[in-house]
């Protein structure tokens, strides 16, 4: 079966388990997950026996020449109305929507016309990655691994960073990547201490921090990693902070595993630099989910309490900023598996 | 004054004029219109006499840095949470949210919190260009339409059309764009009969129609173009659709102007084409803004009424659509002026 075609199953499954009838989608993003088909406009309607999805006239022969598996309807009125009116057709009592994935407009709309809010329907299929998303995940991540290694060499002193932005990513289309995965930040010296610095004309001096955050979309899916070293000679500080951070990261990484809270994983960063007495320099959370989008379910941070399960795809990236001179971060992107983890940006 | 620091008492009077206390804004293209800073995860509260920004402690430094004409503030809580609690301190009797700009979850709180509902304060404000954002506009328009002389020539038989994309938009950047400002439509065949085609590895044959439909983000601001012409001889059904197209177009920007609805502009190409007998053809709307927004307001549609401003900028984009042969759509980025328009995408 078709891996779209099996994903509706899985959710038609998840609705029975709710006692829901059906679920309308509004957002491209999980029409996207089910279909295939990323374009905005449609509304999608999952009920347990059948797959609607409403569209524009000018979007229909596309959809059709790509979706065999699911009824495409271009409605004269719009795609939200015609959702509705097929709900009231079928008399669906228990129809959902998921609060997370909508714009207040469209979710008033459906509250008002009696929908249920039930959020998670989707994200518990998308968070646990299978089959061919699990292999476009994997190359995403080893393109944004291997870009790294080609790059770095080529960052000589007075280069700009937004040059090494832009080497950076055709050197990742040059593997086969569509995109970046979100706006890569190269920080050089004091604006590696902003995690998310914005990549300026700024020229890189000798003897100061690089920081590399970067990733791309592969297939739909997206990679994150984050590089960071010191170009010249690093001062004591630098390698100091630098092995803390190495270390907790390798302590986060070493704490993944299915079963564990996500907030454990978070703790084994955050406890080995604060230890160290730097632990109000570590100012955000030490990851989040990856997959279609780059800041996705779970998140690793100190109040995440979801259990981390088998084929869940994140980050493991502590950092420390000293503000006006320099920051370190070390990021991998990882595959959680039964017994630990699997690092997908780490080049053999 | 910074032209920022204009925006937010711009947006203040704005609030006076509809007798509202405060504006509590979530998404981020807001929040970066009124104050130059795009980073996701803040909040921002404009009461008529002052500004705040809620964040998280990661994003302060980074934030002052770039910005001082808003107080910045990094709350225990979430920021969400801080704005309401601020709003609660200053006793503001009347303050609201903007339903189009926010997420069902975010706009459910602060509908519950007592806030009031009033879209189009920030809309108003974006949809009017002025000062530098028209030279990024500009700037950005012009780089896409030079890109196209640049590509066209080098677009031979057996190239794909993913390695056309990806020469435009090498092209745009370097001559300074910072990225695409939607996913590059290159259509050869049969695919530019399908609007909103996802280019692909199928390769240029002799003899067939070219549709490239793209645009860059320069300085935040994007551009739209399309250009389709044929690949070796065009048939005499080419032919008689181009010059239909074509002549809508021509109609749809002579129809633009200060003071006309938005609608009119649609009805000039629509006629135009449907008196050539291939209005069934035309499958989708004439045009819609753009600025931070590849899609923003207005629409030039069947049944938008709002009417043209100077300084609005808006695409003109007919198209005629013939599934499995061809399809042909010609589109420029104009500014709106007081006696006609301005059209950004051609070259002198």
């Amino acid at each position: 079966m078709n891996i779209h075609a099996k994903r509706i199953k899985d959710l038609q499954y998840v609705l029975r388990q709710n006692r829901l009838d059906a679920l309308v989608i509004g957002r491209t993003l999980e029409i996207g997950f089910l279909t295939g088909f990323h374009l905005d406009g449609c509304t999608m309607l999952v009920t347990r026996s059948a797959a609607w999805v409403f569209m524009p006239k000018m979007l229909l022969e596309h959809f059709r020449s790509r979706v065999a598996f699911v009824n495409a309807v271009a409605p004269e009125g719009t795609p939200e109305a015609a959702a509705l009116a097929r709900i009231k057709e079928l008399k669906l009592k228990r129809a959902a929507f998921e609060p997370e994935a909508e714009t207040y407009k469209r979710g008033t709309a459906w509250r008002k016309a009696g929908l249920l809010e039930k959020d998670g329907l989707t994200g518990a299929l998308r968070a646990v990655k299978e089959g061919a998303e699990v292999e476009a995940l994997r190359k995403s991540c080893r393109i944004a691994a291997r870009a790294f290694g080609i790059v770095k060499p080529r960052i000589k002193t007075g280069r700009t960073e937004l040059s090494v932005y832009r080497e950076l990513e055709d050197t990742m289309q040059a593997m086969g990547a569509k995109g970046n995965s979100f706006s890569l930040i190269v920080g050089f010296g004091p604006n590696s201490a902003m995690p998310h610095h914005e990549t300026s004309e700024r020229k890189l001096k000798n003897n100061e921090a690089v920081l590399l955050d970067y990733g791309c979309v592969y297939d739909n899916y997206c990679s994150d990693i984050t590089r960071t070293y010191f170009h010249g000679k690093p001062s004591d500080e630098f390698k100091k902070v630098y092995s803390i951070v190495a270390a907790a990261q390798k302590a986060g990484l070493a704490a993944v595993k299915a079963g564990v809270k996500a907030r454990s994983v978070d703790a084994a960063c955050r406890n080995h630099i604060s230890d160290a007495g730097y632990g109000q320099y570590f100012i955000h959370g030490t990851g989040h989910g990856i997959g279609l989008e780059i800041h996705e379910f779970p998140r690793l941070n100190t109040t995440f309490d979801a259990v981390l399960r088998p084929g869940m795809a994140v980050t493991v990236e502590p950092g420390i900023y000293l503000h006006g001179k320099f920051g370190v971060r070390i990021e991998d992107s990882v595959l959680v598996t039964r017994t630990g983890c699997d690092i997908l940006t780490r080049t053999a």
